[in-house]
């Protein structure tokens, strides 16, 4: 059983279903196990440690993956785009951030430009970058993200898409977790799918086996935009964009009182560090979307796949019948 | 060409298209022009005005409509329920509050129980009402909602629904403009799909030229939730629910300076009535969803119904085609 698109056709794979570049949670094993069954497997480069992507490139052995960059964060160490591209991507990811600039040295070694944006200015500046794939990415979704949704996002560029740039693919994400998600976003006009929480969720990802507990066990309702864990990352997100995370005893004490966490940051900045470490739930950043009320079962990442192609061809199917 | 679901086979519609009863741009007119489109038209009973539900309903004339409160409001004026009963409405659809305490009077009539859900929680409480229909709905609405995407929110609903009252059945709301929208909430394991925003487009909707105009011009990156508007308007909505409408002169002086803007009630709530009253889309709230990126012109609810049918009918068989 296959869903052909153009984005299967366009990039060689069996499968409509791209991983999420998420750091660390996309690794080599994760991003070489999408591959192999059939997706397109992209490792996170995250905010750019060397170190890592080598490893992690590595680590997908011989299989046909690409890597992902939080855009932003790669123009202040551009020099690992070329690191990345050493390893022969089949395709680069870039998210949060103009992606212009590192458009002509991805394209010139026939790696295949994939821009992830999150409002139509996002989408104007892809297009002029040249991108292959356009991503348009639901606030939904886990991790950074902006304020569209998915329903609406992604039909609005692809009519953008059809007329200013008619070549240039389309997928959806934010909010696909199963076969409901993807033939959604088939009928809203996207080629494909780009994945993250349902493959969070996977046995191959980098993930603290408490996470994955406390993850099964939450719902949709449990997820929340916020800064805090970038307040105690230090990490220097631009303003207009928040991360999705499951709601825990963190986000309720500081969330809406992120001025009173800088001032305690030192002590906060610890005693998260030492959650993310011993994988407690109830402190570190569970980083997921709301798709998280889809989940219940850690599995290979293969199986995930096979159920999501499975269950949205028979929607496919059977919607089709509900025509008369 | 049809398309039939379940329900349109438990309402003995043509369409699985539910008109949302928005106040006051859903009067008599635009039920009834949905209604004999062959979707299901309700009357938007607002904050209960018993003028405006006895001349809306009047004017609705012979087609089988219904009708809908916002619930927290009936709870402060229960006697409107059974003005409204009065005129033998198909369906009765509640909103934003807990339906279980007037759920009795309206099955009591025969009436089909609609309950607009926005969290699992939600659900429950419409489940243990007896809802007919579960109407889930996202935040990319417009209008008032909480936060979740319908992206999510549906699928998560019917396998709820599935597992608690598989006899209920259910609808997307928020973000379907459009028959991709349509062929989206079907694959999401919806039974059907209420529209607002693309009825606000509608030439019956109650709407002041000059905010139609203003409203085909914005895109769907140009709306915003925010509570500016229910300030000014002094209605007491719980704090759990925000309006998403467009962004406007008013809300950039305002979103964000609430405080500021509850000192200086008086003057605002004269300038935003007057503005109001004028069609002043850069004072006056223009309340629509993001959908409105999905909407360039104005037309009659039929012609509406027919292309989002037509639209979502070719989608259903060509992503149906997708599958080898």
């Amino acid at each position: 059983m296959r869903i052909e698109t153009r984005l299967t056709q366009r990039l060689g794979i069996r499968h409509p279903i791209i991983l999420a570049p998420m750091d660390p949670v996309a690794g080599g094993k994760l991003a070489s196990a999408v591959a192999r069954a059939g997706g397109l497997g992209l490792v996170g480069g995250g905010y750019g440690d060397a170190e890592r992507i080598e490893r992690e490139f590595r680590e997908s052995g011989n299989e046909r993956v690409g890597g992902g960059f939080i855009t932003w964060s790669l123009a202040k160490a551009p020099h690992l785009l070329g690191l990345m591209l050493s390893h022969k991507p089949v395709a680069v990811f870039l998210s949060f951030g103009d992606p212009r600039p590192f458009a002509p040295e991805i394209k010139a070694t026939g790696a295949l430009l994939l821009c992830q944006i999150q409002s139509r200015q996002d989408c104007l500046e892809a297009i002029e970058a040249g991108a292959d794939v356009i991503v348009a990415q639901g606030a939904e979704a886990g991790g950074h993200g902006v304020r569209r949704a998915t329903m609406t996002l992604v039909p609005e560029i692809a009519d953008l898409l059809a007329r200013e740039a008619p070549e240039t693919l389309l997928c959806a994400s934010g909010g696909i977790a199963d076969g409901r998600g993807l033939a959604a976003a088939l009928a809203l006009g996207a080629d494909g799918v780009v994945v993250g929480t349902r493959f969070w969720a996977a046995e191959e990802a980098v993930v603290h086996p408490s996470m994955h507990a406390a993850g099964l066990a939450a719902t949709g309702d449990d997820t929340i935009r916020t800064t805090v864990t970038d307040i105690v990352r230090e990490k220097d997100w631009p303003e207009r964009y928040t991360t999705r995370i499951m709601r825990n005893a963190f986000t309720e004490q500081w969330h809406g009182r992120e001025g009173e966490l800088l001032a305690q940051k030192p002590a906060e900045m610890a005693r998260f560090q030492t959650a993310v470490a011993a994988g407690d739930a109830t402190i570190a950043g569970l980083v997921a979307g709301e798709g998280l009320g889809l989940i219940d079962t850690v599995e290979p990442a293969e199986k995930i796949i096979s159920r999501m192609v499975h269950e949205a061809a028979d929607i496919l199917k059977s919607t089709a019948r509900q025509v008369r």
